[in-house]
C-alpha cells in the first residue's frame, strides 16, 4: 500500500542476532561480575557530555572522529571512551566520593572511524581504575592485574599474557644512558620491536642521532627475558644508579610479588621490558594482554597516570586502570570460532498448553516454576503440537513441557529433555525439583573455547 | 598551571553518585531478571539509526525533540524510543528471527524536551514485547500484564493498580451508538476523565455534536465499575449487537481470565472502561499502571498493536508490549524517598593490611574470599587503622577482615560485622562459611519501600 523503507542500520555498527546477543550479555556479565567481586561501583554516565569539557584535552585524530553537534545552544559530542567521562565525574563530584574511588563502568562510545573490518563506531569498553586522592598506593596496580587475570580466566579465554612493565624503570634506563630528552620517542620505537623487529627499531634509533653504544645498550636491554624473577634479578645486576629506574625498578617487583600472592599463574603474566604502551598518560606500571598464536594486539591495556584531571580540578588525582574493548573482543573471538553460540531463549523450559481447557492449567504451572526460579516461556498460541514442537527445536530450549487436558486433570506436566529426548510425566509439584536437578547436572559449555 | 574547565553534565540529564547507581542498577536488574524467568531475548541496536529510517513514521513533537545531525554522507539520528528500533530490527532480520519473537530491551533513548522535573533528555526504557508473523493470540497480552505484576511486585512497589481495557470493546460501542467516525476523539476524550472530570469531559464531546443521550450512553459506560467480574458480567448485560464491541469483550473475558491464572491478585488490577491510552497505534487491549495516593501518572503502559513494522516491510507483524521508564520511575521514587539507597559498595568484605608483611597474606586470603563469591575488597593503601576503619565506615561494607602481623603468622582474619561492631578472629579455613552465613542471615531490604 504505502511505500517501504529498506531497514538497515549505520555501516560500522554492530548489531547481534539473540543467540549471539545473548553470548556477548554473557561476556558481559561475567566481566560484571568480576570487577564486583573486587569491590567496585558502576558509574553510568551521560552518552552525552558538553563539547567544550569532553575536548579540554582532545585533539588530532580522537577530535576527527567524533561524533560532535549542536542542538539549542548547546555544542556536545557522544564519548569517544570512559575515560574523559570518569575524570569529568570524579572532579565535578570529588567531595562526594570515597577515595581510592574504585569504578567500573560498562557502556558504549562512539569513534567515527573509516569502517574496517574489526572496528566499530559504536563499541563497549569495559573498564575498572581505581581512582586515589594524591596518592595512591602500587599495591592497586597489581590488584588491576589481578581483576584482568580473574576476568578473562573466568570469560574462558586460555594461553593469554599480561605483559607488565614500567614506564620509570624505562625512563630511568634512558636518563642514564643521557637519552633524557629523547626518552619518549625511544619510548615509542621501542614499544614497537616485536611489530617491526630489531633492525628496523636500530634503523629508528639511529634516526633519533643515538650512538651505536647507545642504541646497543637499548636492545640488550629490551632483550632482556626470562621468569619474572629472572628478569628482575637481571634489572638489579645491571646496578643502574638512577632514582626513576631504581624507584620504577621497586614498583615492578611490589606488583610482581603481590600479583602472585592474588593467584596469578605464572603462564598469565610476564615482565616485557619492551612494551611501553603509546599514550604519554601512562607514568608507572604498564601492562598489555596478549593471546598466544592470535593476532589480535592487546586485547586488554592500561597501567598507572600520575593525574587524572589535570584539566579539571587542582586535586591531584592520581590512578591506575585497564580497559576491556568488548565490542572488539567479542568480534575476533566469533571470527575465530570461539564463542559458544547457545540457544534463542533465555527460557530453561518452555511449557506447551494442547487445547484451550488448557491453558488456564498452563499459566498457574509457569507461575509456580516461575516463582521457584525456572526461566519459563509458555507457548500460548494456538496452533498444532507439530508446530509448537518446531518452534521448541529452533529456539533451542533445553527442556519442553506438554500439558494436554490429561495432564491438566491430573496436575502433571510431560517433561521432555530436548538434548536426551526423554520425557517423563511429573506431577506439577514435583516439576521444580525435577528440572531444577536435570538443569544443574547439564554440562555447562563456558562462554569461550580456545583450540589448545 | 592551566586554566581549568569546569566539569558539568548537560542540563536534563541523570548522573547519579555510586549508592544511588547501585540502587538504579538493581531496579534494573530486577526488571531484567522479570524478563527472562519469562523467556524473552536480549536486543541491543545502536543508539544511533538513520534518520530515513527513524523517522520513517514520527512527525510533530517527536521530530523537534530529536538529536539528528550529519556526519560525512550520514543523516542520523538518537532513537527516541525502543519500539521504532524494534520494529527495524524485526523487519530487517525477520528471516533470521523465530516467531513468535519474545525480546526484551532495556536501554537509553534520547529526547530533547525542554527540561522540567521529572523529563529527562536520556532516560532509559525497559521494554518487552512480543511480535507474532501474520497472527498473535491474545493469551499473549496477558503474559504481558502477568510480567508488569511480577517486576514491579519484585521490585517492592506496593499499592499499584494495573488499569485494563480494550480498543476493539470501545471502537464497538462507539460505533454502536453511529458515531464510528469520531471514535478516534471521543477515545482521546474519554482518556482524560480521571483528569478534567465528567461535566468536561460531556462539554468536549458536546464539541463534537454528540448528542444528550450518546453523551449519557458515553459517560454510563464509562462509569461501569465494580470487580473485573462485575464489570465483565455488565458489559455482557449491555447486550450490544456490534461484532467490535463482541470480539473485544472476549478478548477482555480472555485477558482476565488469564492474568488470575498467572497468578496476578485481585488488588493489582482492574477493567478500566476509561483508559484508552493516546496513541492510535494500539489496536486491543490497553493497559495502564497506576500507584495509589501518588500522581505520578502510569508508571507502566503497553498494549496490542495490529502491526509493528508496516512502515519497512509488507509482511503483518501483529504484536503486544509495554514498557517501564526506568529513568522517570527512579527519579519519582527517590524524591518520594521511597528507594532504599544502601552501601557505596560492592565488597561484602573489606579486608585491611595492617603493615606491610600483612599485604601478601590479605591478598592470598581476597583471592580465596573472591573464588568462594565473596565480594572482596582489600585496603592496599599504606596509612593508619583509624583511616582506614574512617573509609571502611564511608562506603558502608558490612564486614571488614583486619589483618596485622599475628593474623598472617596464625593465618587467620579479624572479622568485625559492622553493623552489630561484634569482632571474632576467625582461621582463613572458615572465613568463607563464616561471612557467607552472616550475610544470609542479614536482613534484605528491598530496593522500594513504600509507606502503606
Amino acid at each position: 500500500m504505502n511505500t517501504k523503507v529498506t531497514p538497515k542500520i549505520l555501516s560500522g555498527f554492530m548489531e547481534l542476532l539473540p543467540a549471539e546477543q545473548l553470548a556477548f550479555n554473557k561476556m558481559r556479565d561475567t566481566i560484571r561480575d568480576v570487577y564486583e567481586s573486587f569491590g567496585f561501583v558502576p558509574v553510568d554516565t551521560p552518552v552525552l557530555e558538553l563539547s567544550h569539557i569532553l575536548l579540554a584535552k582532545a585533539g588530532g585524530d580522537t577530535e576527527k572522529q567524533i561524533y560532535r553537534f549542536q542542538k539549542g545552544d548547546n555544542d556536545m559530542c557522544l564519548r569517544f571512551d570512559l575515560t574523559v567521562p570518569l575524570a569529568r565525574f570524579v572532579a565535578q563530584h570529588q567531595n562526594d566520593l570515597t577515595f581510592p574511588f574504585r569504578r567500573y563502568h560498562i557502556a558504549k562510545a562512539y569513534r567515527g572511524e573509516r569502517p574496517q573490518k574489526g572496528r566499530f563506531r559504536e563499541f563497549y569498553q569495559a573498564d575498572v581504575d581505581i581512582i586515589g586522592s594524591e596518592k595512591l598506593s602500587v599495591a592497586y596496580d597489581a590488584e588491576i592485574i589481578g581483576i584482568i587475570d580473574t576476568a578473562l580466566s573466568k570469560l574462558g579465554l586460555s594461553n593469554f599474557k599480561i605483559h607488565i612493565n614500567n614506564r620509570k624503570l624505562l625512563h630511568g634506563f634512558y636518563e642514564f644512558l643521557g637519552l633524557q630528552e629523547q626518552s619518549p620517542d625511544i619510548l615509542r620505537i621501542v614499544d614497537k620491536m616485536d611489530k617491526i623487529g630489531a633492525e628496523n627499531v636500530t634503523a629508528c634509533l639511529k634516526d633519533l642521532a643515538l650512538n651505536d653504544t647507545q642504541i646497543q645498550s637499548i636492545l640488550d636491554f629490551a632483550a632482556i627475558t626470562g621468569t619474572a624473577e629472572a628478569v628482575l634479578q637481571a634489572l638489579k645486576n645491571t646496578q643502574i644508579e638512577n632514582e626513576a629506574f631504581q624507584t620504577g625498578l621497586n614498583e615492578l617487583e611490589t606488583v610482581v610479588t603481590a600479583i602472585q600472592a592474588l593467584g596469578v599463574p605464572e603462564t598469565h603474566f610476564m615482565v616485557d621490558l619492551k612494551i611501553t604502551r603509546g599514550l604519554d598518560y601512562y607514568t608507572g606500571t604498564v601492562f598489555e594482554t596478549l593471546v598466544d598464536g592470535q593476532s589480535w594486539g592487546s586485547v586488554c591495556s592500561g597501567g598507572r597516570y600520575e593525574n587524572l584531571a589535570g584539566h579539571y580540578t587542582d586535586r591531584k588525582l592520581p590512578g591506575v586502570g585497564m580497559s576491556i574493548g568488548l565490542t572488539r573482543l567479542f568480534d575476533v573471538l566469533r571470527d575465530a570460532g570461539f564463542i559458544h553460540i547457545g540457544a534463542k531463549t533465555t527460557a530453561d523450559i518452555l511449557l506447551l498448553p494442547m487445547g484451550d481447557d488448557a491453558l488456564t492449567h498452563t499459566l498457574k504451572t509457569a507461575a509456580t516454576l516461575r516463582a521457584a526460579g525456572i526461566k519459563t516461556e509458555t507457548a500460548a498460541a494456538d496452533g498444532k503440537f507439530k508446530n509448537k514442537m518446531m518452534y521448541a527445536n529452533k529456539i533451542g530450549v533445553p527442556f519442553v513441557g506438554v500439558i494436554g487436558s490429561d495432564e491438566a486433570a491430573a496436575n502433571t506436566v510431560a517433561v521432555k529433555d530436548m538434548d536426551t529426548g526423554t520425557q517423563e510425566t511429573i506431577p506439577v509439584s514435583q516439576v521444580v525439583d525435577y528440572v531444577s536437578d536435570k538443569l544443574n547436572t547439564k554440562p555447562q559449555t563456558p562462554i569461550i573455547t580456545m583450540n589448545q
